[in-house]
């Protein structure tokens, strides 16, 4: 049973990871490639990451060798339902020397599957959108949020970025001079802490600044925040702890009060120690105070757990995440 | 004196209002164009629009009679700092037959001369956007909000549109069937007020509806939260209610606690007989006790007034005001 080998990916909007695994736990290859989001890069951008990463990962192994495998990505429906982008999937995989067959799940589901073995759960991310799912037999169920930064993503690093510039514009319109976490936002808009006279003109070159990119770049504040919640500014803490509430908020509308299955905290925000990750921690031990916490990990070992579950000779498949899936808590 | 004639233009993103005014309050003509902010139209489109209104306004009046004008238009410093622009206005004035001078005044002053003679004073807008601007001495001061939908326009129809969407995607989330706003909201997206199984596809198809238009087409939503709030629709009531909240919020980053000077409400959302428009009067009522309350009216003779002021024979701008503008509150 060690000879067989198992292969997971994890596709993300930045990066692309993959893993070539023994069943008794030995990493036999490891591969990264650029950022290969099939809805954002275009699938036949995604694959072409994809096969690179799956080339290194398979370096030093014999692709016939490998079993089973598995990839987690977002949009994952939208491509299953794209015949030219499964299409490019099966090159991929096939030019890199692979004869299994392979699975396609959901970044949320590998991500979940990241923090535990627990078949019945909950996952929930966040880093520059914010999603949250429910997990049964370990395929996604319901979700709450991921609508996105104009109708959704509450409590993601879009959100925190938008809030912050918000909380700035209105120190201007007061004619107030904006401090802390303030000044820190309007010297990465605008170049400078200082405020024109009147404000208003300072108001309208922050507004600018920000429209000139896509809306969806406000989630690179983000980390002002953060930084600023660390050391204590009462606006930081005050925006981290809103979006930790909403973000426990999405929980409850598909978890139910009283579940003691476990939570998977995903997503650059809430796997770093950061105080979003402490803050979502309480609401969600507050709110369900039976259930295990757990921080999503390595995703694309997670991938290959997923993909070596049904092998036949796999009988525990518990015990083979231990041995598979590094896991925090 | 009742011999001198003034114009007065209300340029506004739908219509673009002239008026030709004795000073005895005689009206000589009227005239209505397209849209014709200079922001979002271009400057030359602007020019064309304003010839136009100008052109039915004086159809029975001798252009050369006409001894003072003023413009009132969104992006009033933009076009001022912008000489192509200026030229092109400068040109329609003149293509128009006019030989007087004419000033330009942002739109949010004009929208508070059509509501009061009082030199100092608040004015709060809220149609597609919302902005709050203190007025001295008849020139706009500081302003509050007016930052746009990414950013602001807190308490706008963009505001109310998009929060009708969050609440309609929330109780797809939570599986509960959307009832009064939502379903009519869903509706107007989809075309259908059914839920598809699983109610995650309808949600989708939510988002999609709204991402293919332009984000500000969502305060197309907001007579859908105004009219259900007129129903009682606990929905509709309660956007309405904090929509009125954050309007009054806004004017609260410039308006000094105890003001007693007037407060003039402008825009669609606040000049109509909404519930919208008697909550943020309660609003502000509730803040400002002594403070009148003032409904803005007839921009294009609010212009005409601002410009008549200038002139040597008008010795009583108020007594003018009252001939020259109707109000009401």
């Amino acid at each position: 049973m060690s000879g067989t080998v198992v292969v997971g990916l994890d596709v993300g909007g930045t990066s692309t990871r993959a893993a070539a695994l023994r069943l008794d736990g030995v990493r036999l290859g490891s591969g990264r490639a650029g950022g290969g989001n099939p809805t954002s890069h275009g699938a036949e951008r995604a694959a072409h990451e994809l096969l690179t990463a799956l080339r290194g990962a398979l370096a030093e192994v014999d692709p016939t060798r490998v079993r089973a495998g598995a990839i987690g990505l977002a949009g994952a429906g939208r491509l299953l339902a794209d015949p030219a982008g499964r299409a490019a999937f099966d090159r991929a995989w096939h030019d890199a020397g692979l004869r299994c067959p392979y699975a396609v799940h959901g970044d949320a589901l590998v991500a979940y599957a990241s923090g535990t073995a627990v078949p019945d759960g909950t996952v929930l991310i966040a880093g520059t959108g914010a999603i949250a799912a429910q997990v049964r037999d370990l395929r996604l169920d319901r979700t709450a949020d991921g609508h996105g930064w104009l109708l959704g993503d509450a409590g993601s690093g879009f959100w925190l970025g938008r809030e912050a510039v918000r909380r700035l514009l209105t120190d201007l319109d007061r004619a107030r001079p904006p401090g802390g976490l303030a000044a820190r936002v309007l010297a990465e808009l605008t170049g400078s802490p200082d405020v024109a006279a009147p404000p208003r003109a300072t108001a309208e070159a922050v507004v600018q600044a920000v429209t000139r990119r896509p809306p969806v770049e406000l989630a690179r504040l983000a980390p002002l925040v953060v930084a600023a919640a660390v050391e204590g500014d009462p606006t930081g803490v005050e925006l981290v702890g809103e979006a930790a509430a909403l973000l426990a908020e999405s929980v409850t509308r598909i978890r139910p009060a009283g579940a003691t299955d476990p939570v998977v905290l995903g997503g650059g925000l809430l796997t770093a120690d950061t105080p979003l990750a402490a803050a979502a921690r309480a609401e969600l031990a507050r709110r369900w105070p039976d259930a295990p916490l757990r921080t999503a990990g390595d995703g694309a070992a997670a991938a290959a757990w997923l993909a070596a579950r049904e092998l036949p000779e796999v009988t525990d498949p518990p015990a083979l995440h231990a041995v598979l899936v590094p896991t925090s808590t």
